[in-house]
């Protein structure tokens, strides 16, 4: 190694599809990174729900490469495992947080209080409980990175903190945070059926294995939740206004039952489509937060705007602040997959990375 | 002031419109600043090309609050009393260049010799000699922050960076890099004549005093340059495809010939005009930007794509890379302006304050 070059340890909860993707573009951009910034990056501890492999002064590249999902060693206590990996950490290090996991709270909680970093595509510890919330804050506010819960990779929560600590005011944030629910709608502008839609997107993939895990919105209100918090509201989940896409009773059906009993929505939907066009409008489903307000739902926008011209499973958000006032300031692409997201997660790594080590002087 | 807080000491050249701008929401988010942060950001020069004001251990108030433009001071060698400021300055220091001078150069490389950290808005220094551009990267690549470069405070700079060191591979930079350019053809698109639009264009401010100096598209040119530069590439200005908006010959009338004249360009301008509406499409001055090319001119381009939708003054960025390949990533919005631009010449502060100071741990 090059005399000069930092060292970062990496422990890594979630080693699924994201995760895998983070292990692999790091370890492609190793040399580049020792030689752009002077910082190695070195995996410690790589962590499933079930399995777990650690090394306080780095892992093998044959165990980096391994294969977690497999049950190739014996079944360990994963908790005490990571709780054990962050303390024999020594301070700064970075934890990844690539779970969709609700339980990890206790693994950042321990990190920040060690001086360690986080950084996370997991949502769920950012839109848990407020108490949940407002405890991470105020153990490592600047130490939280967090890039991806929002957009996946697209620059969406770096731009708000610049905005909101350079002093500007934002009037509202509104965007369109659901790849799936993007599709479906820009589906529904061509003048399908609504269960079609939802049969046809179920078949591709594109939603979840229970489609109502799209179609009632909660994804979108976790991350309208998350914006909403980073405003400063004090809120819930509960909190948050959110009209789902399919009636409440419709939610105690099994998951055949829901798919053959969804054709009853078709007529509704056809007739707020009709309804939208003859105003010269699409139906799309918008977050929207404002100082006081956070409100998830379907809404006609006119087919010409930023979010109604939206086309397939794009995300989008749009700030509208003091500065940003006649012209709003427009953020637009892909909001999800494996290697935007994964280079998201990455990124927030070097950011945070090149904090720890006081930046290099070449 | 509080136990823990780093003082960062900076250096700012160029207290123009923006420059003032940038001092006036530092100085209004200071203490915000310390209590998020731990930074406590310290004036100690203040320099126009006539007159400056230095203290190494920092400006009083009312001397950051002085009126630079009047001539209050004795004349001074700026140039000495500049190189002398960062002699004095104990390193690491920021040295913020919101000029739009191109004899910055050797001040810039001074402070990155001494371990210092620049921030620009001012598109010169990176935009001049491809030797002086080298000699920059090779002193401090990662201690230049110049975000507000290409569209003001739109995120650009920061997301090309983290695509290419994440490892994804741009196959192109598109975009609109001119808020008057931008104005002129959603004016001509709704009919006016190109004359008519120029000639408003001056009287409402929106154009240089020389409107030549807006539809000759050097400005667009350097903008496109320095991303083709972050590219790899190796290109000087005079590389670039640059194509005008008026004849060459026209470049040798004085500004009053050369806007009146400028009504012989109506045809051609509307010819321009009815073809591309006859196709779907309308007029943009675009940049594009390459692996390899690099060229900047009119452009037909669809209606209703993402450039051809580009309403009034905004800017707009596409990126196509391996990785947003089906679908680009987009930022849009005001690309010029004191306070969009200043907030990003002041986020850029606080970015490499927080990498100079080594975080804060809470």
């Amino acid at each position: 190694m090059d005399r000069g070059v930092k060292k970062i340890s990496l422990l890594h909860l979630g080693i699924g599809n994201v995760g895998k993707e983070v292990v692999a573009q790091i370890q492609a951009q190793k040399d580049e990174i020792v030689k752009q910034f002077g910082l190695d990056l070195v995996y410690c501890g790589l962590f499933t729900v079930r399995n777990g492999v650690f090394a306080p002064d780095g892992l093998s590249e044959e165990k980096i490469r391994n294969d977690l999902s497999e049950a190739r060693y014996a079944p360990v206590d994963i908790e005490k495992m990571v709780l054990h990996a962050i303390d024999e950490m020594e301070t700064p290090f970075i934890l990844i947080d690539t779970t969709a996991s609700d339980s990890t709270f206790p693994f950042l909680e321990k990190t920040l209080k060690k001086g360690g970093y986080v950084v996370l595509s997991n949502k769920k510890p950012l839109a848990g409980s407020l108490k949940q919330f407002e405890n991470l804050q105020r153990l490592g506010k600047n130490r939280i990175y967090c890039e991806t819960v929002v957009g996946a990779g697209l620059p969406v929560i770096q731009t708000l903190k610049n905005l909101l600590i350079t002093g500007d005011e934002i009037s509202e944030i509104q965007g369109c945070f659901s790849g799936t629910l993007g599709y479906l709608f820009s589906q529904l502008d061509t003048g399908k059926k609504f269960s079609e839609v939802v049969m046809q997107a179920k078949k591709l993939g594109y939603t979840e294995p229970d489609p109502r895990d799209d179609l009632g919105g909660v994804d979108v209100a976790r991350k309208a939740l998350i914006l909403s918090r980073f405003l400063g509201q004090k809120k819930e989940l509960s909190d948050i206004a959110l009209t789902g896409l399919y009636p409440k009773e419709m939610g105690m059906l099994s998951v055949d039952e829901f798919m053959s009993e969804i054709k009853k929505l078709d007529d509704e939907y056809a007739e707020k489509v009709k309804n939208a066009k003859t105003q010269g409008k699409v139906l799309r489903f918008v977050a929207t937060v404002t100082q006081t307000d956070c409100r998830v739902g379907l809404e006609a926008v006119e087919k010409t705007s930023d979010i109604g011209s939206l086309q397939g499973p794009d995300n989008i958000i749009i700030f509208k602040t003091k500065r940003y006032f006649d012209n709003p300031l427009v953020i637009k692409g892909p909001g999800a997959g494996l290697a935007v997201t994964a280079a998201g997660v990455f990124a927030d790594i070097l950011s945070s990375a090149q904090i720890i080590t006081g930046g290099i002087h070449e």
